[in-house]
């Protein structure tokens, strides 16, 4: 059986997804199965421009899913962000170098066939529709992501 | 033997508290051993309100008493937390689905008789006692950390 | 086989980057073979004050290494920083206790032979030179880090 790694990436920095995305296509290119299991602001990773749902959903569930981001490439640094600024340098950088942008390594991930998991309970709270999500997405319960996570031989919370 | 978890809980951020405990929780549903191991601002989950002890600290102790939460439920979100704003907003989509709060969760923590470590290190630099936090926490080096989490088979940085 | 453990360093942030070398002299303690990985902020742990390389940069290149610190004891706490007050005060509170500064940390952590692996992406984009970082820091790859992490016993994302 292959070796497995498991990510829960709970963050909806921009860096801090570079980081996960770029960790699992890796683990991918050396034969390692790879679940990412997406919580809370995780979740803003799967969500897909333009496929939000307005219907069935509370006061608060319109607000929140109207001023979060749907577009991973709009997601703020963890820290210099300045405003967008530093996130701009980081971009101009990254472009320098000709480094995949955050939604290239997303597309690379879903071409890999890394199993995306998403949090019911998040998914819940936050009013967030599986529709609205990338439709590969298996949305699981806490439970399902510790009994994928114990048997995996390395677990990071990003 | 049964499988373990080992949850070091560092970010005194209430949504990241939230997931660590929803985790320690479910862990023991399905019949994992769990250990949480409170670090820094982490040991902010451990406070009880309103047994803050005052005598035998230095002057920065005292500050550092007064100005941090002593209750888990007024702890801040780890981001779009514009000023509580955003943390009220959260809590009431919570309430909406009758999601448990950060104080339930832990209560239940307890009641799973979840094994509580806290940072001697952390607490000596914070001032913290122990008669401060919730009693049946050990407090414990960051060597009896690693022994746990070595033999863990799941470990999470929260 | 000695047990191993893994620190992913991710973060540039003061407290956190204490937690991380605490573990992993902690860990040299009890005769657990440690490898760090510094990638993306985490390199700002790495770098050398004085050793900034000006040549062969492009203008961002220059910009980003001037705006950020070259000295750990001046990065930032991940929270309660309050533009250096919360810092300075944590670090009267550790002066008080006699607790080792972040430096002296690095330091005992270079004289354990700590395995140093600095992310190879992450310097190309920050346009970070070998010659800046400390020198046993070895540059590495993703997958050779995957590779090391995934034979370790225990692995954090910090």
């Amino acid at each position: 059986m292959n070796h497995r790694i498991n990510l829960l990436m709970f963050s909806g920095d921009y860096d801090k997804a570079l980081a996960g995305f770029i960790l699992a296509n890796s683990a991918k290119d050396i034969g390692l199965d790879v679940t990412m299991f997406f919580a809370f602001w995780g979740l803003f990773l799967m969500r897909q421009p333009d496929k939000t749902v307005e219907n069935d959903k509370t006061f608060y569930e319109k607000i929140f899913g109207s001023v979060t981001p749907d577009n991973p490439e709009t997601l703020p640094l963890s820290k210099m962000n300045m405003g967008g600024l530093g996130k701009q340098m980081l971009i101009n950088m990254m472009k320098d170098k000709n480094a995949p942008r955050l939604i290239d390594l997303i597309q690379e991930a879903r071409e890999n066939k890394i199993t995306f998991f998403g949090c019911k309970l998040s998914m819940d709270i936050m009013g967030l529709k599986k529709e609205e999500l990338i439709p590969e997405l298996q949305v699981v319960t806490a439970q399902d992501y510790l009994r994928d996570a114990i048997s995996s031989n390395l677990q990071l919370f990003i």
